[in-house]
């Protein structure tokens, strides 16, 4: 049984059908909702976000999503089809299209089949409800590569002593990358909070850069990225304070979710880098290693071969003082220093230390620069086999 | 029998011997040479390029390389170890150590055996020849993960009617990246022209960005890539008009041997972006998909997802004209258009069709961006198992 109320918030509700490899989830707000949204920076971007980035600037009423096919390079056909989704939603909803907010995933370059999406549709309005299950059969229905749906949610007091929700689903297993200005993967999240469209767009910037934006699974950056916050002020607050942590708190959940089901991961990665001259720099020099291809293969094989970590760094862009970098293998086995203040260890203790370690499920690469004291991190997974599997074999 | 000279054009010899996984190869300049190096632009430099960067500004005897261990990361130690190497090559050589570059290349983060490495130079030094054997033999004493030697060379009658000949040896099969502003891997060019050093120093680094900072293999920047260029200027040409051309044809030849043995490749990708607004741009764009984990892995399975190689041109940077843009999938099998003026191809018979070209070893991208006439290529290979079977077994 689900526990988390996921988007379910107060004012909410979902669900989700699948048919297939296409899958559809509807959220409707019965409060009308201020959304501020935030898609992918790649020059390619989905007909979906267009439409969804006109529709976000009036009170929003649901969202409807697809798995199965991208709708993106579709050209103007691809265009109509995203407005037709919505107006799908509006017709089982209520409401104008334009009230209305769609996203996709799935193959790039094909049309969607509107009928499939309205068939599941019409099974997804039947079954709207403001519960856990609700969430779940929504985050299940955009799920592609994903292994598991991707739900949380969290109640946060705020500085007026009003108690809001927070909470969101989200999918994302690859075509996850590094360097995105704005925004990465599908998630979206509601509150019950009442805020400002400026202080929403602020808030979901802060909480995208320090979430998703630290998400590497193999570095492409998709057409198709978009993040949706929708706020229906349910809740009667009139102070925000404390709104951004709890935003912030679901983003990063969720983030860490999209990183431990990365496309084949077996193992989940998390890079913290320590003094370092900036956050900026540290964030670089944590996705660099979080994104090393021969980080991730050496994860793969729980082999501690720092020197694949320390070449990261120095190719990061970071300030690194070779002569003060520390780099520590930690885990729930324990914690191993495999680099000492520019002393590189290669006893054999240690490397079988650092190996069982290694051998976990989680996995944490901490590095300390000696450059400063900003620091950052970063989320990912290993690269396996069955990365390489999955992606050969995904559209045909 | 191997036919090309290699690097033992008039004037060189060289020889290798290999001892499990360390190798050692000898260069030896009779007439001691006016020298071009490039290095890595990874901040974490290892000593042999440190080394040799102070040797490199006097007239050079020779040069000793090693593999099966990276000399990186291994502090004022690491120093002396590679003057050391430089003193090894001067004894067994004559002259002085500092008239000697060195290079490494293997795991990063421990010490050289010094022993095993004058061991194998002795042996070396007993066996020097100015013959396609020499080159072929001293090539291979470098491969680390690499399946075959990378030797070429050529003659070229430059502006003055003087024939000279460029040729070299490279190395280089993992750890290689798309982004490098100096050089990548090992490689060593010599000439019999008379170049003066900052004539020889401009046709480097054209040469190198056009020919290894365009392969791509796995996005990782190592610690210890090095081009070297040595010139003896016995062929007493007093005109250099065709040496730049000659220096790039060697190096691009060489660039992509090594593409083509990336780390567990089955096929090797050539991407040509047309129709950028600048060169920058049309290779800011080539290696964005050779680069892309995704466009890799479906090269691996041979499966036509051009909307992954539109996806990675959208996120490269470069201007791309969605209406205009076209892409052509191209091999010995023939040549399919996938994406038509903005208009992508899903009917079964082109994918198939495009499948046919996919399964050859050797594939071409050919993409149009519709946005300006200038154009650039990138090298690269696939993405399989095999990759990631040797980088997680690589150092234990």
């Amino acid at each position: 049984m689900p526990t988390s109320r996921g988007i379910c918030v107060p004012g909410f509700r979902a669900w989700g059908e699948r048919d297939g490899r296409y899958g559809v989830a509807l959220v409707e707000c019965s409060t009308p909702a201020v959304a501020s949204l935030m898609v992918t920076s790649n020059a390619i971007k989905a007909a979906p976000l267009l439409v969804s980035a006109e529709h976000a600037a009036g009170r929003v009423r649901g969202i409807i999503a697809n798995s199965g096919c991208a709708n993106a390079f579709t050209g103007e056909e691809g265009v109509r089809d995203a407005k037709e989704m919505c107006g799908i939603a509006a017709r089982l909803l209520g409401g104008s299209a334009e009230e209305y907010l769609v996203a996709s995933t799935g193959v790039i370059g094909r049309r969607l089949e509107l009928r499939r999406v309205e068939e599941l549709a019409v099974r997804c309005s039947r079954r709207l409800v403001g519960s856990p299950q609700g969430s779940e059969a929504a985050a299940r229905a955009i799920m592609t590569t994903d292994t598991f749906p991707k739900v949380c949610s969290l109640r946060a007091e705020l500085g007026d002593g009003r108690v809001v929700e927070v909470g969101g689903i989200a999918k994302g297993a690859g075509m996850i990358a590094p360097s995105l200005r704005h925004a990465t993967m599908l998630c979206f999240i509601a509150t019950d909070a009442a805020v400002e469209r400026e202080v929403l767009d602020d808030a979901l910037e802060e909480a995208v850069r320090r979430s998703f934006n630290r998400v590497v699974v193999d570095g492409d950056m998709s057409t198709n990225d978009m993040v949706v916050l929708l706020a229906n002020g349910r809740a009667g607050n009139r102070s925000t304070d404390g709104f951004h942590e709890a935003l912030r708190e679901v983003a990063l959940r969720l983030a860490k979710s999209i990183a431990k089901d990365g496309e084949g991961a077996s193992r989940y990665l998390e890079v913290v880098v320590r003094e370092a001259r900036s956050e900026a720099e540290a964030e670089a020099a944590a996705r660099a290693v979080a994104g090393s291809a021969l980080v991730k293969t050496a994860l793969a094989g729980a082999d501690p071969n720092w020197g694949r970590v320390v070449a990261a760094l120095g190719y990061s862009g970071a300030k690194v003082v070779p002569e003060r970098l520390s780099v520590f293998i930690e885990g729930p086995e324990g914690r191993v220093c495999v680099v000492e203040r520019g002393r590189g260890r290669a006893e054999e203790e240690v490397l079988e230390a650092a190996r069982r370690v290694m051998r976990g499920r989680e996995v944490r690469i901490v590095a300390h620069l000696g450059a400063g004291s900003a620091s950052a991190e970063a989320y990912g997974c290993d690269l396996t086999c069955e990365y390489v599997r999955i992606n050969s074999e995904y559209s045909t």
